[in-house]
């Protein structure tokens, strides 16, 4: 009821104050037996974190995270996994003049009307840090269903857009952007973001290969609509759509229906076997001017949201997977 | 699990098949002791019926809501309200050559996907007529926050699109675009369109006033997200942003910040007291050529769809109205 | 959160108050395609139904099941089924004096302090009638777990006991209470209770048989918590055992341990494929006096409970199995 | 869905395995606000320790609650709180023996039915050392209604029985019965068990006081079903009663209702404002023979149990305040 699950078989609850103690996962309905390699959880927590990129902020994280429970001997046990992650860059002092100051745009303000009392060092709950709780579910998320493929990317940057659709053996370069020019046109405009204290936003999109069909519920849990629910709890995100659905919308239902590449591997709300592909917008974040020069503040998100973005879909398909094959004996 | 609720506190579970017996829904979790109208209910329910509009299909559907449960001499009981509507207008044999026979953007093909079996007399769970027990939910959920107002319109049809922003006073003419000139504009196109066998789709804006600050939780439930499961669980909603979200996503963070009128309302996910601010896209639905021309079709499906938009959102409100309200005597 | 549903991957929602227009169940979560049979499910409601047996109050209930959704040509859709019973036995005037009267026991006087409101012509939703809505869950229930064998009966009344345990073949008699002798005293002596305005409570078991092994969860939902919680939600019902548990609760650990039959099917909380039972104390209802000879009151429900505790512990098991069954593709 | 967790508005959800690296407990749901004393959360935990008392393991737990999340400067933020405590006391080597072997009445054969997988080293999540983590839970349900006040105490052993029922002040000695000659002779009785590898069981009482009225739902979720749920939930729990509920089935109605005592504080499942009262059955642990002479394994669980059973029934009030709240501006 506080929101802080999500799923129904396949459950994450995530917890952890952006300045406090520890931020961690519960990951609950895993199946027994799975095989657990720590690397290549660590490498998905460090596709996430700052300090990757070149035009990325300048804070140092050392995430690491320990497993407190639900593996034995390197495999799943079916109960429930818990993984933290120390906070260990918690610089005192630094947000002392956030007590009474309120960021548009951030939570800060929406968080005392709610609570009348909150963290005042960071986000909080609110913050993007709070994320990579999301991306060790996904990891989890992701054993359930391994001959599913997620790729997603950066297609748009303030007035830049990609060329070509990437497909998922492109590589995606320095900041998500699986093409070269414009990844270097993009390096260049961030850095003069940064030196000027602004920001951008942008589009992420997302390819999901080799879904099997009948995922999604016919009413309310329509696959389309869990896929929503999953980036609108992303911090920044403004905007959700199934293929280009804006655009799409503008279509004749002869031009519309012609080509099922429109569906974006979903009637009626369930996934016909085809491809699936999403489009989320972020908005530019609220930290600009001269706070944002200071360093430790990213002047564009995207890239590091793009293993978020693929985590929640994985969390969303591991989830709607289980729920069908609750089914199995009886619909084959 | 099977996705026929929504909502936590304050849930609606709605059930029937197009051409089954009966849809309706159950309303659980209302107060107890509020004023109950029936005339009200089937006026919002006459806004979604088909054969309003001079454009619109002219099937005629004698909706008329039973209520079965959780009212007593005119007041909800605080036990869950079941309201039923018959299908009184199967036309046997009509739909038999579906049978085998999988609308292309239907939930046909993954309907069979997913169970095997299916209704083939309609769309089944997937169809429009489902939305109906929605609206009745609506209704209710609007007795628990009646100072909100919600006002939901079209603006954009095809190529056409809205030149003012309407205030919740202003009338939305004969197919809920609240602009005389477009609406002549749209009308002449969409009876075009259904002589020709066409479809059309659009966009849905919503304004929602008066709502509280500190609604939506601070991470997977954020009202933001809440919104966006609610609209994309609606039969061909293909978009959903906040504001202009896909629009704003190009702004750099100085012009973004600079009005709050670009936060749609919702800061962190939560409700900051001002204006909240939805837009949704719907695509031209699948059924087009001499199927369509046949007379049982809406040649846009918009016109309809603005209501039971308004009923998602006060669903989605009044359950987290709810929510807050459990912590007043704590919080404040 | 009002709960007025029970499970969660098989899941019923009841509604419906005593002397309202009508009772009835959303049946969630079934599989598709398992057949239907309206006769048998009739007659589920017909050893509930008043006026069975010689002892039972007059009243004539006319329950006739209507399924509304869910179920086309006899077999079931993967929808929610929906299943209403009229209430056609309403004698308008006869409750009046219960407007201001709240009768010791049961539930008239905290529904007020919970809603400050109530349909004073009757129990509302804690009456014994709900229950009928049970009943149809569990026909659905067991047509998930058809291997599964429940049998309950009437093991004490008042000061009565059975002396043999039955076995699933045995029959039941008049009055569920599977030995003829002690069938012949109960009767004469609820005559007798009868007559004189009194009533009498007992203690009913419950066998299953053919559980497969490995059903419940480890913490919580363990089966036997689910079997508690199921069975304490009966009106009346104020005991609940595992076996015999308070008897049990005496012996020495190397006696319980010595004979299996002392867990009662579950070690753990988690079945082991051995028989279950459950033990259930329901105490004498409240309406005693020159009430309960007018002619309405039955002087013992025991035996008309005897289907509903079969019932609930159907939607238990189905449950349970089904949750299971998510992920037998994974422990297999 | 796994069942690790309970409640609804107030949810706790535990983990972790008996030898794994930590167990504990995310309590969510929580005002914002409240103040949280470590040293009373010890104190609790010290309750249900073992060691305490004469006739109880020589094991020593150091059981340090560290506390991750949602708490800032002493009181709660209303953000998930997490507290984990490190399972420092895992003799490597001592379990390797029943990796094959599985103890009758234990988890140890159907956990291997549920997941083909277990962490053999101990009861896993089955083990009543996952309890501490519900003790965490009670700790913080228990800040919500402050006003409401818990008593649990032993009233059997074996065959000796309580004499008088105590009061809320009554002192409950070394093992939680509250009567100093019983306890001298279940010390003495304990201490014979303990020498001849023998254990007992028990049952276990709960008094309530000072609960508001109109708590709990009419149907599945009445407060004694949450309450039978939230008892035999508990290891080694196998009878639930609503005060001496299967004594009580035996009595007539006209003596059954002469006394309100006999209903329990609640009627129709709903709390009436009176004392509540439930009793609990424990059996005897299944660890006997040499194997409990060795050292490490308690004669009766009884005395560390007190303070769990109460602490389960703080989550469930908790948890119903909550839910009523949500009402309260609606129906006074």
């Amino acid at each position: 009821m506080s929101g802080n699950s999500f799923g129904q078989l396949f459950k994450v609850t995530t917890f952890g104050e952006s300045h406090g103690e520890a931020l961690g996962v519960i990951v609950d309905g895993m199946p027994a037996g799975l095989d657990v390699d720590l690397e290549v959880l660590k490498k998905e927590l460090l596709r996430r974190a700052p300090g990757q990129h070149s035009v990325h902020t300048s804070r140092k994280e050392d995430d690491v995270p320990e497993i407190l429970s639900g593996v034995f001997e390197g495999k799943t046990l079916g109960t429930p996994i818990t993984v933290i992650v120390r906070n260990t860059n918690q610089r005192s002092g630094d947000y002392d003049a956030l007590k009474d100051n309120y960021r548009p745009g951030h939570a800060d303000k929406t968080t005392m009307m709610k609570y009348g009392f909150r963290d005042h060092r960071g986000g909080g709950r609110a913050s993007g840090r709070e994320t990579l709780a999301r991306v060790i579910g996904g990891y989890f998320a992701g054993l359930i269903i391994p001959e599913i493929s997620f790729y997603a990317y950066i297609e748009e940057v303030a007035h830049f857009k990609i060329s070509n659709k990437p497909d998922h053996s492109t590589d995606r370069g320095e900041i998500n952007i699986p093409d070269k020019k414009m990844t270097d046109e993009v390096v260049a405009f961030l850095k003069e973001c940064k030196a000027n204290g602004e920001s951008a936003g942008g589009i992420i999109s997302l390819s999901i290969l080799n879904s099997p069909g009948g995922l999604g519920e016919p009413v309310f849990d329509k696959l389309k609509a869990d896929f929503a629910k999953a980036m609108l709890s992303l911090p920044a995100c403004i905007g959700f759509s199934v293929a280009s659905g804006f655009e799409l919308a503008k279509l004749p239902g002869s031009k519309m229906s012609a080509d099922s590449k429109n569906f974006g591997g979903m009637e009626g709300g369930i996934s016909n076997g085809e491809e699936i592909v999403l489009k989320m917008a972020f908005k530019a974040t609220s930290t600009i001017g001269e706070k944002a020069k200071a360093g430790r503040h990213d002047p564009c998100i995207l890239p590091r949201v793009v293993p978020v973005v693929e985590a929640m879909a994985k969390i969303v398909m591991a989830d709607h997977f289980l729920r069908q094959s609750a089914y199995d004996s009886f619909h084959s």
